[in-house]
């Protein structure tokens, strides 16, 4: 997608350690306008395929989330990160290794929101190695819903989650995959 | 607003220790089209101030301030919890008690996304001891912006959080009042 690449070498900023900073516009201040075209692209994508539900996992997923679900008229459901009062004990569980933060997280969702009728995107920020959309995988399995795909925003083509997620022929959209990137430079290349 | 609080009486579930639990459609499962209705009467309720800026605090408020602030054609920023090592260490910071997750965080908003010629509405799904809003409010003050308004979804009126923030001058906003609810019966009362 044109505008987000543009956009990412206007604002990204490339760190040492394969970090790419997009939180100008991405995921700490958040361009509703520019989620408004995502949306607008991953509803012309997956088109064809039928999709009553979004699911993606807390913080910077459910922005984007919840902005692409009114393209597809549906609900948002996001995976929480450690255990709330506020839930019942009746969750799907599994554990999330975080890229961004160096630590290990519990992700749960309640057993309410996912039943076998559902068909699933999942939306989320990053797709690097794969973790977060394998964790969001495992708990769509063992509800019994119908994954239907899965729609990134940003993919780090140079980590294998995207390549591994696909050779499982997931069907996985990203709008942006970068090719490679330095810190010294600042550069960014797209694959297309 | 009618639609609102008719939802917490059809969706809304009391528990004991004063928690109401709307996770059904406000802050696990995400109900788009009603947070879309929200968004137009904040919009509607704060048409005279001048806003450029919507401020949140993950993870719960960021969906509903994302799909309101495309009333407002303005970006959100989202507070985080906890350090994140994809932020510069120019953050505003400070503490915020969680009545739900009965501990403390220390809460984050990078200086880049903040400054004095922002006019900010804090928009948050719940205000009860006011605490996550007055984090923001330091936040804000410490940046030099303008605080306009705060719009909440659900305001516990039997706790002082609002009483307080209105005493000190600050427009809040709040889309349903509870006035008082029941664990035993589920009774739930709303302030007009």
């Amino acid at each position: 997608m044109r505008l987000l690449e543009e956009r990412i070498q206007k604002d990204g900023i490339v760190k040492e350690g394969n970090v790419l900073k997009v939180d100008s516009f991405l995921n700490h201040q958040m361009d509703i306008a520019l989620f408004q075209e995502m949306g607008k692209e991953w509803k012309r994508i997956f088109a064809d395929v039928p999709i009553n539900k979004i699911l993606t996992i807390e913080a910077s997923g459910i922005g984007i989330a919840a902005i692409a679900a009114q393209y597809f008229d549906a609900p948002v459901v996001f995976a929480k990160k450690t255990q709330s009062i506020n839930l019942d004990g009746s969750v799907y569980s599994t554990k999330i290794e975080s890229f961004t933060h160096k630590r290990q997280y519990d992700v749960i969702v309640s057993k309410k929101y996912l039943s076998p009728e559902d068909n699933i995107l999942i939306i989320d920020d990053f797709l690097a190695n794969g973790c977060a959309v394998n964790g969001l995988i495992d708990i769509i399995e063992a509800s019994g819903a119908k994954l239907q795909g899965v729609g990134i925003a940003i993919e780090k083509g140079f980590q294998d989650g995207g390549k591994l997620l696909r050779e499982r022929g997931i069907r996985v959209e990203s709008l942006a995959i970068v090719e490679g990137m330095d810190a010294k430079t600042g550069k960014i290349t797209f694959c297309h």
